[in-house]
């Protein structure tokens, strides 16, 4: 059910920080037509750990209604702990999500047999196919290979996201749950062919929002096993994601950098209508939105007069 | 405003996981006739990350109805970013809140000045006082001294809790903010004494639920000046303190070993109904109950007869 | 000059805990024979940190000895800070190796601008090439893409081990000192094939110790461009890497477990003499080296009789 | 055996590296006339980790020989795995140290049992007794309670030096350690009116190397039971440790600046030469050297006149 390229959708915003819904049907529309496997609302590249939970419905309600079934959506039910988690969870089904991502308990120090109880608790109390994110950077615990592989064994999760930027646990994960049905998805967008050539099942790479065409190549070539064609593509992807090191460090974080500079050059893609993120997020100057102008015309993403302006 | 013995009240559940009002009007009924001088609803003792947003208004309507003004009511605001904590800021504000408390944002990874943006955002849009809270084990970053201070000369924060364990750095705190008027506050169970003895304005002991006499005696003393008092009395409660380690740390985190001890000691102590607590914690044991009711007879809180049943 | 199948040497040792120089010159005669491209004498899997300086010297003459030229020897050059690194690679210089490696500097907390004026005087102080290492795992900080592109560019370095197991570094690594001339090394056993694809010029597996011949498969197969043979035989590599986790890790930390293991392998291939490691590292028991024994044979290494005794 | 005011010795140097002995010895005068209780040779503040062996020996044989028995001098043998630390513990006794001061194994990856095994197998070789040094912030781990109080129960070690900064586990080890004759020491330099209150036998603050006398000032006063006495020289003590911050946290790591200042605080007093410190770590600018000297003169050190210059 789950493979391919499912960007995690960006969460375009209006002047006032609510949901652009008008740039997010575009953005949905852009992807579609460059033909995504899916779409994954509410990572952490759509900022969920920003949005209220109304802004969450409505940023889902739009995608699933745009999608109109074209192909799956995947929601984030991203929260502390089961109650919270398994809140988000039934507001997502009622709106169409068709599978939930569920990451570690965090901000709660847990031991792993809890982590192993929150997911088991979780696929027994929801109806909706359960997808395990694994983003230690985010949650300050990596979900271990014995515990993925045992809830894919018990047909309790569908699919697993890997955000760990660990290659060597993601094969170990491939190896486990192979036979299982499980996908494997990896968030890395630099190693994504290699990724793929050890088995994933998809990519699911934030950089997919700004050049979804780059990693439907990327994928074609892998499942054509041109995997010299896959390398040279990923080689341009990577050159492109320089766009997210171009944000003073000094000033903001690394999720500043990132998700502002995919939402940057959505707008000079002309996808979206603002780049603007939600606090504590701080914008990208002038000057760091020309860089990112100029990394989008050297993949001949943007005109070169166009980057000039 | 805030000072003395605030304890961060537990949450007493039913048996089917929802807010045990009655156990939570007896348990602010125990504390007040202690006589303590606020409560902290929905810290992490409390649970916070644990209860859906139903059940943190219902907890707090419950301990503000209660309270009846008679002590200031602190309401945790807690959750990942800026927006989604000035929504659970309203909403404690409307249940009557008399101050929120308020961490650095956590899930979403930033730099110092998006964590300064942060509180000077919610300063900005609130009416109810803020507190900041550091409690750098649960969210992975430290709230600097530098900020803090910031925050308290331009008044924008009412009070620290500091949750940190680290005293040097309460202790350049207190020289920080030192004439601002803003409240310090630890939460060290077992360095209260020393704390108070720095020059804090109070103690917010998770353990001041099971034992908020203790905590009292040893605040007076403190405030009197009899430092040898405050002492035998802190080690009387450190002793207490080994509730929080008698459960196993293969099994359970150190979140479930310590609300499953501070609970499980009010039910023996007739305070609240049931020791439950929310997934993903686990239940203790039978025989860790034991050894919790034995830490109680020890320090005087059970009769022997009882920790023996 | 470096490239190839390098392994780093386990130190065989006697009963009482001195370099066995007789087994230490199977080894290399025994990883000679299977055609490796250099040998890296002292690194972690040569327990570097726990030979004294004798041992260190005996170990490292040893080695050299037995190869006479027929491949470069490189010594670690493994200790705290910039006098301590520099009397060690004089050492090693006059012992006859062809390079020394170095990592960060450890124990003393530095800056990046501290840990690159520690390269640079090292470079300046030493005739004998220069090796950077990077292991973070062991010293607590990463060497940044930045700092080793600038030691390439200014000709100060000529080879990088990276033990980091980040992939996506070791890319940027690679393009980063592209035209430099300086070899990139993987430490990584798991993912040795695709980090030539990526471009890596050598692998450094300590498993290589054990295998060698698997490597040099994997090797000469990348170089061929042969990609499939290169990933079976990873495979099966990496089916045996598995005797790294078979200790218990309770009672062992990786080291151990990983140096056991090797050391258990080389005995049962008949290559030294004893598992033996030097404390603090603690012996694996009897059933663990059943189990090593066991995986042996899984991979075609031990007579399948031999492994049940 | 151990207690009192014990301060790690700073190691002045010459101007190309080599131990200053005369400074040495100047230094060791002057912290003798002011009354210390011993003297620690080659801790972290005595740059031991940057030490070559034939410093780190001139160094103990130069405190040793001024010394003369007037105090005990302890020196640390500071390196990463048993081997190497017997070796240097060795050379330490023949050198005449009083007892010799070991961390936890770093650089290789350990267990707790093998933590323990390092400990004990020190103590069985050793004829010098041991002392346990707790510095996790150099080594990555933290010696648990548990452990220190085995071997002081065992009789394994004589004195514990606390660098952990957890007041919290440091009054755990006074309660678990009591009885055993052994002598519990904070590293603190801002806590040591607390860790004295709590029963601490002693304390071995860097910047003791400064100001001696107003460290002995402190500790009298807590002997005495006058503890508002040393809480005021504390608050002046602490003032004074703002040197440690002066320089730039982006040019240099936190031990250049804490070591740099205390050299350079001691070459404005008059009692060494220079200020240099070993590579890695950085000098000092003339600013930062001139902030030093204004916080001398404000905590009285150092002539106003002077302080301009």
């Amino acid at each position: 059910m789950f493979h391919g390229v499912v960007p995690p959708l960006c969460t375009p915003l209006t002047e006032n920080g609510e949901v652009d819904t008008a740039s997010l049907e575009r953005l949905c529309g852009f992807l579609l037509d460059a033909g995504v496997h899916g779409l994954f609302v509410g990572g952490s590249t759509g900022e969920i750990s920003q949005l209220t939970d109304e802004a969450r419905a409505t940023a889902l309600r739009t995608v699933v209604g745009t999608v109109a079934g074209q192909v799956p959506v995947l929601a984030g039910a991203i929260d502390t702990a089961t109650p919270r988690v398994l809140a988000h969870a039934r507001a997502a089904q009622e709106s169409g999500a068709d599978a939930v991502v569920v990451t570690a308990p965090f901000y709660v120090g847990v031991a792993p047999p809890e982590t192993r109880a929150h997911y088991r608790r979780l696929a027994a109390a929801l109806d909706v196919p359960l997808v395990a994110y694994d983003i230690p950077s985010n949650v300050g615990r990596k979900l271990s290979v014995d515990l993925l592989a045992e809830l894919a064994h018990d047909r309790l999760i569908v699919a697993v996201k890997d955000s760990s930027g660990d290659l060597e646990s993601f094969q170990r994960l491939l190896e486990a749950t192979h036979g299982t049905g499980v996908a494997c998805l990896t968030g890395s967008e630099n190693l994504a062919d290699l990724a793929l050539l050890r088995g994933a099942h998809g990519v699911v790479p934030g950089l997919g929002n700004v050049d979804p065409h780059g990693y439907l190549r990327l994928y074609r070539a892998a499942r054509a096993g041109d995997w010299a064609a896959a390398r040279a593509e990923q080689r341009r992807l990577t050159r492109l994601f320089g766009i997210t090191t171009v944000a003073d460090p000094a000033r903001v974080g690394p999720i500043s950098a990132a998700l502002g500079a995919f939402k940057t050059a959505l707008v000079l893609r002309g996808v979206v209508d603002r780049p603007d993120t939600l606090p504590p997020l701080l914008p990208l100057t002038e000057s760091e939105t020309e860089g990112i102008a100029a990394h989008l015309a050297d993949v001949g993403l943007l005109p070169e007069a166009d980057a000039r302006n």
